[in-house]
């Protein structure tokens, strides 16, 4: 950490921060430079002691030096991780992987369409909404724990792990019990006490990134996942909001470049959410493996023109398999091709 | 609902938007204009329509027409709402409040320090948090359970009313049982389980916008709470993110205006978090009262140099005092004075 | 300028850090924290250094300690910045004033009924455009020198210093032989030769923040007047852009009130731009006032329903005058009167 | 367009509205939707009648239908624009190019460095700054008309046009004597003037997104340079400022998605800006490749650690061949190979 002080400030305030800081017992090193001092703070720093000495008068700002997440860091753990999932499927170390499957899980026949359309085309996960977060509360909310049950069933016969949205601590054994992985919703990257809930769990927890949330913060929203003892985790860039209200979202690649450079952890792309247009999620697919992406999430409806949530960025099996097949020629040509899939079941 | 067709649409893509309108139960209702032409459909509008006939084909763009909150619309309900809660406190209706106390409850000597200093100083809520939302786990999470039981006692003894924030689903009990108002924290604005089961209690709800909410979700968040049949909801701005980083957040004064117009729900000003440096609180707090707040939140701690949590954006009880007198000063020349309290008890 | 090092730099990666900030004049001092070293450099930093320093192998980051604005720094001019214009009117120093009149001077007509009507209201400035910057090139693009000579006669009848907008340094002259404020608008606060050229005109400067214009290159962009040996600079806070779309623009009021801290240059408060809407420029007004800008400037035009440009966010002359009335009510209130204006000519 | 009146508007308030929009020389239909009325106005729809009609009172909203941008929308010219540059390069047309150079033009000596090896790597065009917008006044601001020469010599001995960064209208002759192309910078895309004189040039111009330009804006901005007679526009997407500040801006590949398929106009990349960081310039071009850029403009610098300008995000001609390497292969494998080049001279 480091003190800088003001241009006119006085011996007694220097004298003040060093006495504080020496009180929370660390060290301080006084620097005077041509127009300005600063006191820099050697040791362990709790993040709160920022805004302390920031109180203290003669005190310009106080800037930090330390990174303030560490179990997500690659300084600490400098190899990739690796998830392993049901069905020999892994997410993480350079072979990506395709989620696909309906925003919300609507009826029996509308998750299966879905389902083996996505398995067909060489989907590793099946992901699936039982419970919608959505702005209006006149909105279709999601089917709940039927529809985990649908979508356990159908991951089970189709041979693929599953995923899918935990919104609250009341439904974490339900979410748990049903599905592979635990989704955190952009909404609650920092509803803590959910985050440490689902550390809990010991499933594996994919984190998306908040509409606006730093990747510092997103990084620190990991750490209490983390620090439960729970090394599965992934993460998931979705879209931040900008001033720009062409597209939904601004799906941004460059956190994705950022985050695989500054954590070990997978990173998952959700073009579907980060656009909010049907027709961009292909080109954003695309960009998104060529940025070094661990896989993409993708939303797939049998009649998007009918879908309960989302119709207007949701794919139809077809155009899905479009997708994943330009998909996987990107990820050979840029020498990270897809994770193998078993042979389709159906 | 207004649905533009692209120039270059064909017949059958007009005649199957016209058909999938009429399938919903809808009327739909063309207009040719000079380049384009634009098909309104009429009747109760679901928001996943809209959706729905953004991806059929030779659709450029749907726009919506009505207001997706209702309950918390001025247009539905004229007359400000007022909010009563105990000790004859009101809040809303033209004459502002004080709430005020410490971010973080510390211990016992530090809380009474504040609520003898804030209740001297005229504020008619005592504000503290016993579950904090920390972006870091390395930081201080509140005290929990024992700092609601001391809130509660020192609310009770100075004759205020309390408010906490409530941080999960797990804590509405506990929470409803000690404090009078329960705060939605910018974080979990829309954590739509905790805000149905904040509004279940019956108790007042004061919704924080969150850091990235528009305007327009901010009402649909209320319309959670107050869909449960519970009338008692307080708005508080507390700050945007936006590109500037030389305030902590930027407090949205604009949307506490507009707010006043577009709805009848009391809204709150919380210039602490809103610049998040101790010495803007003041101006920040003026401007607030003059563009039409029903009250300020003010983080006030005996030695923000040793606070656990936001030490930077913290008032001393003395200079609480003094922003108190010159915003009652203000609120009288703006013919808005703020709300008597009963005499100081300490 | 801190240079931090990444956590497994080597021994040469650090040893060519320092050779180079030797090489570059400087003197350099390593301090070794508990997990990072960092090297302070001290003395005459220029901005590109830092940017250089990042390039060299092993570093983390550099963090800039100085500050990069000087002549507009309260730490250099602790005094506020007093600008003398005609008529007696002067604007910082505490005591605020009113620019008023029409978004563009569309006619004689109707720049005189806007004139008359402010300055009854107690304008002191009268404003008008000639020149318009317009997003569309179909859109109006103002009338040119004429408007400037419209202007000149209105403002000298009227006993007024007028401001307009100088949108090219095509038209410097021009501007400069009839206006006593040569406005700087919001796309052009990093027009750096603009800049230059109206501050070598000598006349006063009024320079609008940038849409996403940071406090500090604001100030930056006011060094480029200031160092022309122009000491007559205004700054004007016009809205910023952020994701909210409900308003036209973010007033921030967070912006004045810590540049009224950092800076010695007096700051008006520009609510028709900032809100876009009509309604919200009276409350926003009351605001801007009492956080302690030194003046607010409101388009004011006859006819706001036949305006062509900026209709939605001009007031009528009635209501301007209302609003004055309540502003200079407020502005005694909270001790920093409005300035006299001498009696109204007409 | 699309008057929405206020629920409790009178029938004297929509009458007021018709009879405005019959005034225009517009055509107004009514329709009553459920609980709203609308009032749909047919005609050629100039944009600031937009504003006037939203201050006439009961009015709640106006919504546009009507595209503002004409000339660059593929709805009018439907197939891709393409440039041809001297030496046979083409821009834009499904086969990308590389624009690479310095930031600034330092010397001939750092010049030629950058244009060989860059030449060598495959470059279509030479890039190199002249005349440089810096945010400081005490920043390196250009070598001016001798840089503007040297660009010129080189890029004649290397066989590769020249583009360079035209910063004023004051130096529009000097600019289009010197470089085959002009870049309008993010600073100046709504500094209309300049757009315009840049487009009466008859020269190609490549316009840079703006900080807070948005996509449509963007486009309007473009229609400046096209109403000259000029067809020859490319765009050039170099980030956007949003509240992320880990990379200096956000480069957004979702702008270059949308407005290839809005617009027939050429889109380039430059990672250098949109990220700031070298070590992210390599994926973000592959991803700009993949998401369906026309080209990348990279800055490419002999020494980056002692570079005048944007060290930080320069690559050296080492890195850049590399890259080179790596996005032609990328090119091939979407079905878009780069452009090719003569060979080498040098």
């Amino acid at each position: 950490m480091i003190v800088i002080m003001k241009m006119d400030h006085t011996q007694e305030q220097s004298d003040a921060v060093i006495a504080r800081v020496q009180e929370l017992g660390l060290k301080p090193q006084t620097i005077h430079g041509e127009s300005r001092s600063v006191i820099a703070v050697l040791g362990q720093v709790l993040p709160e002691y920022r805004d302390e000495l920031a109180t203290i008068d003669g005190v310009d700002e106080v800037l930090r030096v330390s990174k303030p997440y560490k179990l997500s860091s690659r300084e600490v753990h400098p190899d990739d991780s690796v998830i392993e999932l049901s069905n020999g499927v892994r997410v993480g170390g350079g072979r990506p992987v395709f989620m696909a499957g309906p925003c919300s899980i609507e009826s029996e026949e509308q998750l299966w369409a879905a389902a083996k359309g996505v398995r067909a085309a060489g989907a590793h996960l099946l992901r699936g909404g039982a419970f919608k977060p959505r702005s209006s509360p006149y909105s279709f909310q999601g089917l709940g724990v039927p529809a985990l049950k649908m979508l356990s069933a159908a991951g089970a016969e189709m041979g693929m792990p599953v995923i899918t949205e935990l919104l609250s601590v009341r439904d974490v054994d339900a979410v748990a019990q049903y599905s592979d992985v635990l989704q955190i919703g952009a909404r609650n990257m920092q509803n803590f006490v959910l985050l440490e809930e689902a550390g809990k769990t010991g499933k594996t927890v994919m984190l998306k990134r908040g509409l606006a949330g730093t990747i510092e913060e997103w990084l620190l929203a990991a750490e209490y996942i983390l620090s439960q003892d729970n090394p599965n985790v992934i993460l998931c860039e979705r879209g931040i909001r900008t001033f720009e209200t062409a597209t939904r979202n601004t799906l941004d690649l460059n956190a994705i470049a950022l985050v695989k450079r500054l954590s070990h952890l997978p990173v998952i792309s959700d073009p579907s959410h980060g656009t909010g247009k049907w027709y961009l999620v292909r080109p954003m697919s695309m960009a998104s493996i060529a940025v070094g992406a661990d896989g993409l999430m993708i939303e797939v409806h049998p009649n998007p023109d009918h879908a309960l949530s989302d119709g207007a960025q949701s794919l139809t099996p077809a155009n899905f398999a479009e997708l994943a097949d330009e998909a996987r020629a990107l990820a050979v040509a840029v020498g990270r091709p897809f994770a193998e899939t078993s042979p389709a079941l159906v």
